[in-house]
């Protein structure tokens, strides 16, 4: 099977998957859930629930014993962007191609879509606790990648740093482990937590390495793309003076980044027992993806 | 030990283990962490945490076993303030008599504050899991009240209803039970699933109807009440045209649903062996409360 039908394969199991938990959610008023709905149907990469059911096939995990957690990350990750997307973040009119969730819902609605959103997260995880304590240490996991020793914690540093005359690499990579890459080990390590710890080390720091490859492209791609291609509007970075890597080591230089983190990318899987093709199709799809 | 005396006993214990949690943050940047501790050390009446307190003394319950739960709500329940208060949901400048979260630190900064309070107790809470299925019911109760189908549902319809010309009764009830009650009745069942659901369906009711009680007298302070005692802006729900029970059964129909609903939460308590004088005096204070 070709890279492109696995990921598809995968794509295809994921989105049935999510579509039947957009179908059974039943919550009031009519417009809290159709704003839910609206940014978890948008046409996504997910990339995340993808990465999950990958690593859950190298380790001879079940896809039925990751799926609530890759909807929980996939449902973290959406309430990210709609908050991000807030005229008081980003300001971002367009998401994957379409308004953002407050363009069509209004920000208040977008700031409940977004409470809702991670609410309804971790009523997965929780549920999943249910079933043992390995279950306890994976919801764990995502929600220290989420919170503000994660995710959060990252995002507050981008806008701090947005307007800032400092040219920092230290906070850049703060930044950018914690905003982006953080989020990408999480999918990755829930089914090395569910199986005991296998290749534990060696899946986290590959995480890593693949957040920050994404993380550098967005960048690359926010230069170089095009709204058709990526579905947002490019060249907000620079105008809004965000601490990027393009700032920091101009285009060319994060072109070097992208190459430089994509083999170390491959190194870590080399170390690694196991059907190891998709991912490193994954890696150099990373690498070169327009969107 | 008079009401107050006890009240003021609670309200030491839970502030001491709230000061604790605040001094073992360290998060970065500064801001997140500063933001976090600005709305959570405000001086509240952490009223969930008292009657989590209260309930597990009269269910004999140990206090080290729930406290990390009163955390995790009184967490939920600030951040819900600091998100409420944003420009584009009720707008208040003003909030426990200090500037709003979002007036301080600015509007990103304020959800992003909000964002990490929810997160952070959830991570409370997925650590509690570990300590046994009951501690999981227990977590999964908060979640779910603070959820799209508990809380995050009554503030969307809260907003759905501002400016409508619509008076409606059930749309109220909606409101109410979900946007204030659902959070005041989780602290009081939360002891009773941790001893295996000890008077369940009371309490629980009980929580229903002083959860109302404090919805409708916060209805009657808005309109009798002044900046100094209330601490925040009065008079905002009739001039933002919110759906009210003011708007529905004026000022004294609210005075008297508050003495009903005070006399039904008395009627529950006494159907409850054990010692119930501080709770039948939580709810008196409930009903003659000034802020």
């Amino acid at each position: 099977m070709s890279f492109s039908e696995k990921y598809g394969e995968y794509l295809n199991y994921f989105n049935s998957k999510l579509l039947a938990f957009c179908d059974k959610l039943d919550c009031k008023p009519d417009i809290l859930r159709d704003s839910i709905k609206y940014s978890l149907l948008l046409n996504g990469k997910r990339i995340r629930p993808v990465l999950m059911l990958a690593v859950a096939d190298l380790l001879n995990v079940e896809r039925e014993k990751v799926i609530n957690f890759a909807l929980a990350i996939e449902l973290i990750h959406t309430y990210s962007l709609i908050h991000d997307d807030l005229p008081e973040m980003d300001n971002d009119d367009f998401r994957r191609g379409k308004p953002s969730n407050h363009k069509v819902f209004g920000t208040g609605n977008a700031v409940l879509a977004g409470d809702g959103l991670l609410n309804t997260a971790y009523s997965l995880l929780i549920s999943e606790c249910f079933k043992g304590n390995e279950f306890v240490s994976a919801s764990k996991f995502i929600c220290d990648s989420a919170g503000i020793y994660g995710m959060i914690g990252g995002q507050s540093a981008d806008l701090l740093y947005e307007n800032s005359k400092e040219i920092n690499e230290d906070a850049l990579d703060f930044i950018y482990e914690n905003k982006t890459a953080k989020l990408i080990i999480a999918p990755i390590i829930v089914p090395s937590i569910l199986c005991e710890g296998k290749h534990y080390s060696k899946l986290k720091l590959f995480g890593k390495e693949l957040g920050m490859l994404f993380q550098f492209k967005d960048d690359v791609l926010d230069v170089e793309g095009n709204f058709d291609a990526v579905g947002k509007t490019c060249g907000k970075d620079e105008k809004e003076g965000k601490l990027t890597a393009i700032k920091l080591f101009g285009l060319d230089g994060c072109k070097l980044k992208c190459d430089l983190l994509a083999d170390s990318c491959l190194k870590i899987l080399e170390g690694i027992n196991g059907d190891i093709e998709f991912l490193r199709d994954f890696v150099n799809f990373s690498n070169k993806r327009e969107n």
